[in-house]
């Protein structure tokens, strides 16, 4: 079940609402990533006083570790993680091929172990973990995510890296149409889960075109859009949006995978997408890069304009740098986040972060979530 | 400034409350160790919540990162860490040996360093981020003490190790004394901060008795037992502590250092011991080690009477065992805790442990510092 009722739209942004089997939750929304179970870092209780609604889990991740059967025994990721909202879970084959790929590319494949392997039936690949050998296809992803029991589960597609020569694309869009169907077949939970189709096709406009008519004409209760910021330009990305969304059904949401830049966020929204999910925040955070407008008195080089045509501009912070190391301001003053309204200084911040205490990521994580959930507010707005 | 006014005793246990520059705590505390400004993985708001009254911050970690001047300039440790109620610093001394030894058994130190060097005069050491050579002596802990600013400080001593000859330890007791008298001489700042000597002399009957006479006689605002905790049988702590106690004034709070076991903690109160400081129930938890009472179902094999005669019996889950891979429930039903009211089963609680996910080692810490609040409680309420 998954119900999808359009508030105001503005040009092909659209301020929405999406009711799942957990809740409803307003569109544009950011998902945040929650791998193994977790927002790194964050409990449930601190994600909904942050404004989160709608949370993401990694497929890869749990059938791994702890096992799909054993958070099903909790009743699902729901029970596992204490979240009582709304949960889509990934198909599990972007993880499979690029932790494969980074595997391959740290040596920590010894002997006769290979990075991920590919073919019509599904995908071969060895746990980052342990390097156990493990098969996962259309079938088994969607039994796993059944088991994971999210509102929203992904069908299982071929994502190709962003230099992909375009024959790669072509198979891969091959595929990701074949599995779209073995999904589609292995998807029995209908009245509770929420299943969500992905376009491929990487930076050719034909094939893109070719693939959202396909992925369209499943009638799917949402379309995603995939295989974008994968390595390529941002303009590309654009591109490959504008070539798609014309042919997914208005009336349905539309998912951009793996984008969580503010100002792409923005961009996305005034090209039709409705929900967006992307490690940037909480990752960006934990390496002591934080976001702030220009309240924050940094320059700001980065900006968007809104669907209402206001500016909307803000920066990077890297506490790391040694020019905060005596910074008495907070991030930014006039930001509501708990880590600035509670007045942690820049220079704690960095101190905590060059000392690897946990509490320093835990505040910067805070803090560029609540910038990214306030982001959310102002573009439904915008739109309304 | 410190204010000690006894409500009630019972044999020699004592509910009373403590007034500082900052408010006001009762006892007997637990104070939860703030290492570097921060109690690990914990923010002040939880500390509150959690039932927090005065937290120890740790003069040796701050005077070599980030200074002791980056803190004075936040207004000191108050204004750093953002903790508006009691602080109490340690004098560094304990650090500055315990890690020196650290650092020499780890092979880190390198060429012609040395572990800590100690004379008459101070400790010549070497940090144990960089290898950086220091000098700490009374005059210097005293005034970075100051620059720090909380409302109790230490005075320096010297702290042998548990396993230390007799010569050793008279030799401390000495020089414990000389820099006593050293810590009062550089004590200024006497409104706002309350100077605390320390009775040092092992395991040694005559030893501690001389050395509590000698504290006691310097007639500070409150006493504290050192050198306990080291390494020494339980039974020997006991007796340091019987040893001491009836030569330092009743009418001060009496504080042992670095005892944090909560069957320790409760035969301590009950031989007249009032503050009590340790890393035990932060360092379990980020372990996976919880504590937990007979309601959990866990076998309880740890027990003590408290003041009023009832028993208080409890155990350790340590929750990295196979067995709790599957387990569905909480750590502990009937506790009201934030991790183990939300629910969260030990099952995903072992699972954040295995990945090293934050959240992992934040429910376990918010739980055993819940445990030993609660516990402090019951032994006051048992007091009155």
């Amino acid at each position: 079940m998954l119900n999808y009722k359009i508030n105001k739209t503005n040009g092909l942004a659209r301020a929405a609402v999406i009711d799942t089997p957990h809740g409803r939750f307003e569109t544009p929304a950011f998902m945040a990533v929650g791998t193994v179970g977790a927002v790194k870092s964050v409990a449930p209780w601190e994600l909904k006083k942050l404004g989160a609604s709608v949370v993401l889990g990694n497929t890869y991740h749990l059938m791994l570790r702890p096992g799909e059967k054993v958070v099903m025994s909790h009743g699902g990721l729901h029970g596992f993680m204490r979240w009582d909202g709304p949960i889509l879970t990934d198909s599990g084959g972007y993880q499979v091929f690029s932790l494969g790929e980074r595997l391959a590319e740290s040596g920590r494949i010894k002997g006769d172990m290979k990075p991920a392997r590919i073919t019509d039936n599904g995908v071969t690949f060895y746990s980052h973990l342990d390097g156990q050998k493990h098969f996962l296809d259309a079938a088994r992803s969607i039994r796993i995510q059944q088991d994971l029991g999210a509102d929203m589960i992904m069908a299982f597609d071929e994502c190709p890296p962003g230099n992909a020569p375009r024959i790669d694309v072509v198979r891969a869009v091959r595929r990701t149409h074949v599995w779209l169907k073995e999904s589609i077949k292995a998807w029995t939970n209908r009245e509770k889960q929420a299943l969500i189709g992905i376009v491929q096709g990487a930076t050719y406009k034909a094939l893109r075109e070719q693939s959202a008519k396909f992925v369209n004409g499943c009638d799917l209760p949402c379309n995603a859009i995939g295989g974008v910021a994968v390595g390529e330009s941002r303009a590309k990305i654009w591109r490959a949006v504008e070539w798609s969304v014309p042919h997914l059904d208005a009336s349905k949401p539309r998912y951009l995978m793996g984008v969580g830049e503010p100002a792409d966020i923005i961009e996305a929204v005034k090209r039709g997408c409705d929900m967006f999910d992307c490690v940037l925040p909480t990752r960006l955070a934990r390496h002591g890069v934080v976001w702030a407008g220009a309240s924050s008195g940094i320059k700001v080089n980065k900006k968007a304009a809104l669907p209402d045509g206001k500016i909307f501009a803000y920066g990077n912070i890297n506490l790391m740098l040694s020019r905060y190391r005596e910074d008495l301001n907070p991030i930014d003053k006039s930001c509501g986040c708990p880590t600035c309204s509670a007045g942690f200084s820049r220079s704690y911040l960095r101190h905590l972060l060059s000392e690897n205490e946990v509490l320093g990521l835990r505040l910067t994580t805070l803090h560029n979530l609540w910038f990214i959930y306030r982001l959310m507010n102002r573009i439904r707005e915008s739109i309304r």
